[in-house]
């Protein structure tokens, strides 16, 4: 069944899609939202993507069947200890965070018996942020990793998959742990390094930024659209996932040292055999619907320009 | 004015793409190609994208006035050595590497001095191979470098550029060394690094392959997209500008190990401040043209899934 009040604390990216999401689909009857910005909630009284758009916290949770925190997971532990006093007994406590132990250990100790807590990221995004940046498809056909405690009610897990599920996505569950285990390689040493890249190519001496901007559909472009994320979102993530974030840099330390040492050395066939088995794994992303098969990701290539003057009337 | 004979050594992504934009442009009166492959050969006749397609580098290059060989760049030498009795006087010789350095050290000595050799690299591609993947509009508002020897003739120099231009490219000249260090940094170490990550992912005993697979929306798939590119081609960029490579490698390294500190040390800030700086670099490369602003590359969203039954019976 459908939620009867959905309540978003947060209306960033993420926060709006579920908003979009839920009505599209008809998953919350009812969806209260607030925003700790005034610029914000403004933003979504205009756009109309919430039926009530309330100043605190306190307020958006009351009554509500199913409250999400869409906010940076460095601020989860101070939110829950907020809403605590003012949630419904028996209501689902849920988040969007891309860490899930530190999120547990910081809501957890401020949560009342009463109310069910399952953690929830769903594995969805842009580079873009802010409630205007949402769109209702952003969770189809994503995945949505559910941590629900050993002892979590399974009507209550039972529930917010239920919910997930309405907005397209495919749910699993799994331990935090696990969870930021996942995360730490599929997500957040990617950006790390996109970051870090991005952030070496504007320093160098010897090839000016103009050069790397201009010079960048050979690659680099790429690395900048993961690199342009949020900052305050991606900050909190690196601080509250450091061990496994730090153990997946570890291992790719080492395989770049070897990569290193066979350039170095011109060792082309361990170059070629890892290029090989890297286009393999591509593939597997497509077959399983996660990318598509388009090439450059399906960018519109520019339309032939007009034919260059000389050019076309010689052909005439 | 459009070339009169066009010889394209090598039908791949870019040979191929060249032949159709030459026609679909009108910048070559004739075009004849030739692969190593007779698997590609029997292709290309089949796609029709060329008026000539012969079984030797030396009957494709007979009579041409400009010869372009579209080859890994580990295979520029050997064939420059092939070709070097056949060409016409006055001829223009040119290619499309991602190294310039090397590739002038290995085919300038076999070529005649009656005819001229001006190297090229259109900086544009997918991650796709082979003659069916290339597409006329593959060049437009893409950036060709041209990096001529100083006593190279201005006049086929021009006749080059025009050559691009009528392709959609802007064209840009400078020597083949400083060539060599900006695609070091926008495109060998992105290159490298993507093909690194997506190895180390591929290889954890704690996470599995169908795991990273699953949740490689987080991020991870835009790395993988890079890491299917032809293996061949960047085993042999990566031997032929191993300097250059290793000097930007070095540079990453260090920024690498910064960042790694700030996480280790719980520094917020030096986090936030990067990330912040990168997300400009992401809006120049927008303003420039060079990538789109559409979130996620404009990859198409799934449409909404139907309303699963218990929602959309009750919101009825």
């Amino acid at each position: 069944m459908a939620v009867s009040r959905l309540a978003l604390v947060g209306l960033g990216l993420i926060g709006s899609s579920i908003a979009r999401a839920a009505r599209a689909y008809g998953a919350a009857r009812e969806i209260v939202a607030t925003s700790r910005s005034p610029a914000t909630r403004r933003r979504v009284i205009e756009l109309g993507i919430a039926d009530q758009v309330v100043d605190t916290n306190a307020a958006a949770v009351e009554e509500a069947d199913l409250v999400i925190l869409c906010i940076p997971v460095g601020q989860c532990g101070t939110v829950a200890a907020e809403i605590a006093p003012h949630l419904k007994p028996g209501a689902i406590v849920s988040d969007v965070g891309s860490v899930k132990a530190s999120v547990v250990k910081d809501m957890a100790p401020h949560l009342p018996s009463a109310v069910h807590f399952i953690p929830a990221h769903p594995v969805a995004g842009t580079e873009h942020s802010g409630p205007d940046a949402g769109f209702a498809e952003l969770f189809v056909n994503r995945w949505c990793i559910l941590t629900p405690a050993p002892n979590a009610d399974p009507a209550a897990v039972k529930t917010l998959a239920a919910f997930w599920g309405a907005l397209g996505s495919n749910v699993e569950t799994m331990t935090p742990e696990h969870h930021d285990l996942v995360l730490a390689v599929t997500s957040h040493l990617p950006h790390l390094i996109a970051y870090t890249i991005v952030g070496t190519a504007d320093e160098l001496g010897e090839v000016t930024r103009s050069e790397v901007l201009k010079f960048s559909a050979g690659g680099f472009r790429d690395f900048t659209r993961i690199a342009a994320s949020d900052p305050t979102m991606w900050r909190d993530v690196f601080l509250a996932n450091k061990d496994a974030v730090l153990e997946m840099l570890g291992a790719f330390n080492e395989d770049l040292s070897k990569l290193t040492r066979a350039i170095r050395r011109g060792d082309g066939d361990t170059l070629f055999d890892l290029f090989t088995r890297t286009r393999a794994i591509r593939r597997g992303i497509i077959d399983l619907g996660q990318d598509i098969e388009a090439p450059d990701f399906g960018r519109p290539h520019p339309a032939p320009a007009p034919l260059p003057r000389p050019y076309a009337a010689e052909r005439d």
